[in-house]
């Protein structure tokens, strides 16, 4: 959708073009902004202004409203696609996977639509690239839901291939849905990384007045090119401001708010590092630094796990097929880790079929332990494994891995007691 | 099992009595403490020493330790069971249905066993009775994990009973793992309870140093007779001191912690009051008032009713027999509360069969919105409910009860939409 008439006029009488500094009087107001890119989902009355704050603004502009170009544009404010260059800057490759860091909103209905390319989110931060040399490609344009474990191989593949033709680190826009789901496969798959891989996401779409795209994309390349750290990481915002930003392990990080800028945390240990609006970083310990070996993805998956959480009155019969059927079962027990004894016969049984059964707690806080009541050791004895103070979904992804990449039950209960990629007790990697 | 025959002898020849004041010097360090009953599952060459700070103490005693009494028992430090009534304090009743706040631990093992008697619980707090009269039940003797739909109903059921008996509040020492659960059941099935209703745990069991039974129990104990606030309540530790306790709403707490004394939080509300050591109580905000009104107890429950945690992989195919043999599912989806768009299909197929599918989040904090994606609204056209900000265990035990007391999945829909209790939203309850 382009811009409605009467608004393509007014812009082409006042001679506004894409990244020229204008002023939008309407309905009483006056704003003052960049003018962005429009896109085709935004409404067809909106004009979307990059402000000083760094925030874009949609506005909607009445047929009465005055446009006035005040300056026209700084080079860098539309740079081509692929970029120029620069020698002694890092070369930094985003893999855009969609969700709501590259998406826009429809200002007429609210509703968010992904973007179709991710040179439009280097564009929206121009000076992203005064920091590193920028390279993008889209892998995927999907939101979070709807990504699956052959996405994540594929990521993981992509990311190896750019590490390998030379970038120095990766990374990847992601809605934030399931962006720590994400971040825990690539943390196993990418096992030793070499280099700074990095998610990224944002809780409002690129072009509204709250939006955190901006400065979240900022601070991870930021961290990129000056953190000297090896792993996959999530960067967003550490609280409702804009000061702050926290890097987190790639398999211990969770959403833990549906719309707050500050949803993601780190769960059971600090955040890797802070970074403040300027960049600067405070690492909250040691870690791997960057080296020059090789990436490599073990992408293998076993698909058939599952990860249940645990509830009074949850039915053995009724799961039973689901537990049976599956390689692997991942449970969010409650407390230390209890299930009711009732589910009990059901773990002995499952393992005894070669299932391993993990558990983890629905707490999300704290370590398990089987050891300290009835039900717990009744639990060990018929198989369960425990994974200190892992987060279940973390567990869910790593026993996929741990099941495709070993060739027996026991030798994957050995892969999940065996701290990997900082995601239980010991931290190796972060 | 009773102590061994050198320490008992030894007690014997100190003149020692549960209640009095005992020095005991032993391992090179001297330890100080009223003698508490010697429990059953506890160590044969333990004591049990009520500390200074209110915390019971267990002591390994050896062969050559020297142990002397201080002083005599004071009367209240021995009270007998049913206690005397005084006229002026109001009248409590403990409802035991076990876990750990119930327990003692052996120290031999460092396992954990219920305890026997409820009784023993208001002994080891002899305080409490300078503040209540105090008459005890004990319903069940089973850790929380074990708790199951009908002790839920039997526990609304006695409570109602108590209260119309004439007692002025119920507490109601719980296993803190599955505590949040049975205070939303509670909540939904005593409805405009007309007292306070009040659930209580531990993390540490009730003869570790570091208990928290006696002092939570005195704060609910306290909460009770100075509240004058009607409703179901869970009353915790809510730091790692011992310097304040939170009332939360017991359709908005849930155990966010394996281990902490303070693991339990409010989620998307503040706490209805905090306590300081000295009983003060501050609310945080207006409530209902207790009122003479009869209790009714509506325990009816549909237990046709599953929760499950999105994830991605997850594979429809493999929960379907799960969803349409259920009356009801709660899903915890991503973010706002998506899932994979594959599940929409399988959505549609239960709720046109009469399944009420109701959908919260996983990120626990913040609202579902199920109209801002694409994804989102393809949930709502496929029937899904969504429950504002309403905690995935609570939308699951409202749903059981919502189900099983109304003649119709849109009716019982609308009690999902509909806040009864402070679960959602509108705060009416608390």
């Amino acid at each position: 959708m382009s811009y409605a008439q009467f608004l393509s006029s007014k812009l082409a009488a006042a001679g506004a073009v894409e990244g020229c500094m204008l002023t939008v009087a309407t309905g009483g107001r006056t704003y003052r902004g960049v003018l962005m890119p429009h896109h085709e989902f935004s409404g067809h009355d909106i004009v979307i202004l990059k402000v000083k704050s760094g925030y874009n603004i949609g506005i909607r502009v009445a047929a009465d409203a005055e446009i006035k170009v005040e300056s026209q544009p700084v080079e860098h404010h539309r740079p081509s696609e692929e970029g120029t260059v620069k020698p002694g800057l890092k070369n930094l490759v985003l893999i855009g996977t969609g969700g709501t860091i590259a998406s826009y909103v429809d200002y007429r209905t609210g509703a968010v639509h992904p973007a179709l390319s991710t040179a439009d989110m280097i564009n929206a931060v121009p000076e992203i690239r005064d920091v590193a040399n920028l390279k993008a490609q889209v892998l995927f344009s999907i939101f979070s839901e709807n990504m699956t474990v052959p996405h994540w191989q594929k990521l993981a593949q992509a990311v190896a291939d750019e590490l390998n033709a030379g970038a120095d680190a990766v990374i990847i826009p992601h809605g934030t849905d399931t962006m720590s789901y994400t971040a825990a496969a690539l943390s196993f798959m990418l096992g030793d990384v070499p280099k700074p891989v990095v998610l990224v996401g944002s809780q409002r779409s690129s072009d509204r007045p709250s939006s955190d795209a901006s400065s979240n994309l900022m601070a991870a390349a930021r961290f990129c090119v000056n953190g000297n750290r090896a792993g996959v990481f999530v960067v967003m915002h550490d609280t409702s401001g804009d000061d702050s930003f926290a890097v987190h392990c790639g398999t211990r990080v969770r959403k833990m708010h549906t719309s707050r800028r500050d949803a993601f945390h780190s769960i059971n240990v600090p955040p890797v590092a802070h970074l403040d609006r300027d960049g600067k970083i405070e690492f909250s310990g040691p870690g791997r630094a960057t080296s020059a070996a090789k990436a490599v993805a073990t992408t293998g998956m076993n698909q058939h796990v599952v990860l249940l959480q645990f509830y009074p009155g949850m039915d053995p019969e009724l799961f039973r097929d689901v537990i049976l059927k599956s390689k692997g079962v991942v449970i969010a027990g409650s407390g230390l880790g209890h299930v009711n004894e009732n589910m009990v016969p059901l773990i002995r049984e499952a393992d005894s079929r070669g299932t391993v059964v993990v558990i983890t707690s629905q707490c999300l806080n704290g370590r398990t332990n089987l050891n300290v009541y009835n039900t717990g050791r009744d639990m060990l004895a018929a198989g369960a494994v425990t994974v200190q103070d892992m987060l279940p979904e973390t567990a869910y992804v790593k026993l996929m891995w741990a099941l495709a990449n070993t060739n027996s039950p026991e030798a994957a209960k050995e892969v999940m007691r065996t701290p990997l990629a900082g995601e239980m007790g010991d931290r190796r990697l972060v």
